[in-house]
């Protein structure tokens, strides 16, 4: 999986009234030393394709959507890179936060500031800077799906169909269709749960009830700015003062004064999970390969070949493997420098210019552990 | 075993009519990506002493044989990478092999030198430029008594005192001992035999009759150059006629004209394998740590630690291993750049600025084939 379906003739159409939110934040530690704080992993090429993921997901969403419609919402630190990733991304449509605030209120500022301009009828949808999906075709389908049923007044999550018993998503459990007109697909939630164990997950699968739990949401600006404000009024006045500043001259103002007092809430907690319970949740099914590419196991998972030889994610030539397999990231940037690994069996290697990383894909989990430990040792500016 | 010992009080002394020889050759190759045709083994520090292994030789050698009698045999392309290296080495003792000639030619040439100087009697012993000695004054020890020992006109080796039933060396067989003053411990040699298999060294050394064959020969400049005449008469002669021309100014006319022409042996079945069979062979056991650093696995057994935790060659500060045993050479040149190991036992990471080794100590033989199959890639720049 490691380029989008671009059949001719099934290019994905504008969708009427559809707006794309992306939240690119998170420092994706667990991809260190390829992923840092002020590199974070969307801003990363991590399946070959020449695109980093924020770039794919521009190109995913932006034919959905129209550039116009397509919202993005990071840190003030990342506004260059982003800009410089992103040259068709309206300036307007650049949501800086001065502060990491955690999803609600990344996605929950974007639904204000949608709502402000278009009216609470617009509906948006919220899909993250750093996943790899690989039909676009299909997604497409299923957006439109999500979109359909959010016109319903309904929180719409998207539910990737598992192609196993992953432990390491959460998950969606649905109890049953609905009747959508244009979203023959859609299921009505019955709860999210946690990540499971590997039993669980077998259990989970075998149902046909749960599927992965991508953090995709389609929703009505107006509904979620509601249930919002149901849950945590400050948080959605807040919200909703900034937006209507925004395209003026008060924006960063209101936004310097508002922004620090707001409460940090993942969309999860203060949305999802409670409207599950009430019924106000539903699901479309996303039969797309999807990964959320959390370590480097995911990764090695994704590209071509890893369980047979050493797969490459950079120059194929400056690589040579024997009797190894599992993943080599070649990106030190030196011309001409060559990573070579003997009998070593699912072996990770990322070589980048001041930090190179040597484990193996069972111990992907842990790489935190050595950031925390450089930290400890001073030395910040690798992490 | 990382430095010499240096107690006070100890330290070796000149031996009277005794010259040292290193000859300085081979590439190294199951060292790379560290060792190189353009940078052997014997010129990089293999300890972390701050030494190179060439002039830890140097250092140990000229307190025995002065720098007027330390000559150095070596390839006309490392001329100034040793004259760097050794600051003290007289000009004329750089005796500069215009092609490799394996080692029969190399010492031979330093025993025709020197018996031309010196006359036959002055006293020679021949020492690799790359292997690592514990105790140097132990090492002297063994050299005094080699010297007494070749003034009896035998061809005598210094054998080491096992440690363990190594199956990666070969091994000299003592037969009885000699009576020779001034060399209380020499023994007459039985035999010299190959490398071992694992059990067959178990009993070699439970029967305390066998040492490590370590490459190490002392013996009478006319008695070498004698058993050689009798061998390879041609070779014997044209070493002298090069010899007859060193100190002259037609050296490298005759080189030139001569060398080419020079057989290629090793110096243990030209001289030490015949000359033992016919019973003119002595051994004297040294009993001081040694290594001819042949792998990765041989060195990660040298440095401190590497069975317990990832010991490093180079900056510590710049190593971090977590769950991980093995050895870090930290030879990037790059300043500040960091390797971090997780979660792999018995690794070997190698960095260097144009090539990357990632492998375990189990897999140190097979090196070679990494360097074979860089060549076949036309990456010849880096071996």
């Amino acid at each position: 999986m490691t380029s989008a379906d671009t059949r001719p003739g099934r290019a994905a159409s504008r969708i009427d009234g559809f707006a794309a939110v992306v939240p690119a934040g998170g420092a994706g530690t667990r991809l260190w030393p390829l992923s840092r704080a002020g590199a974070p992993k969307f801003l990363h090429d991590l399946t070959g394709s020449g695109r980093s993921l924020l770039q794919a997901t521009w190109d995913r969403l932006e034919p959905l959507s129209g550039a116009e419609h397509l919202l993005l919402v990071t840190g003030r630190s990342h506004a260059d890179a982003v800009r410089a990733a992103l040259p068709g991304l309206r300036a307007g449509n650049l949501l800086l936060e001065p502060s990491a605030r955690d999803s609600m209120a990344a996605i929950g500022l974007a639904a204000a500031v949608l709502e402000h301009r278009e009216g609470p009828d617009a509906v948006l949808g919220s899909f993250a800077a750093d996943h790899v999906i690989d039909d676009d075709e299909a997604f497409g389908d299923a957006v439109a799906q999500a979109v359909a049923t959010a016109r319903t007044g309904a929180v719409v999550t998207i539910g990737i169909t598992p192609t196993g018993p992953a432990a390491q998503f959460g998950y969606v459990r649905s109890d049953g269709p609905l009747s959508v007109p244009g979203a023959p697909d859609a299921l009505r939630v019955a709860e999210f749960v946690e990540k499971p164990d590997a039993a669980t997950a077998a259990g989970y699968v075998a149902s046909g009830d749960y599927r992965w739990n991508a953090g995709m949401f389609v929703v009505g600006a107006g509904v979620l700015l509601g249930h919002l404000h149901e849950q945590l009024p400050t948080l959605a006045d807040g919200l909703r003062e900034i937006a209507a500043a925004w395209d003026s001259d008060g924006r960063e103002r209101v936004l310097d004064a508002v922004w620090p007092g707001l409460v940090k809430i993942a969309i999860d907690h203060a949305i999802a999970e409670p409207v599950a319970a009430a019924g106000g949740v539903a699901v479309v099914p996303g039969a797309f390969g999807w990964d959320d590419v959390g370590d480097w196991d995911s990764l090695a998972t994704l590209l071509p070949g890893a369980a047979s030889r050493v797969a490459v994610l950079g120059d194929d030539d400056a690589v040579l493997g024997l009797a190894a397999t599992g993943l080599v990231v070649a990106g030190s940037g030196v011309p001409g420098r060559t990573v070579s690994v003997l009998g070593v069996p699912d072996v990770v290697v990322v070589d980048t210019p001041d930090a190179l990383l040597v484990t193996t894909r069972e111990h992907a989990q842990s790489v935190k552990g050595l950031v925390g430990a450089w930290r400890e040792r001073g030395r910040d500016d690798l992490v």
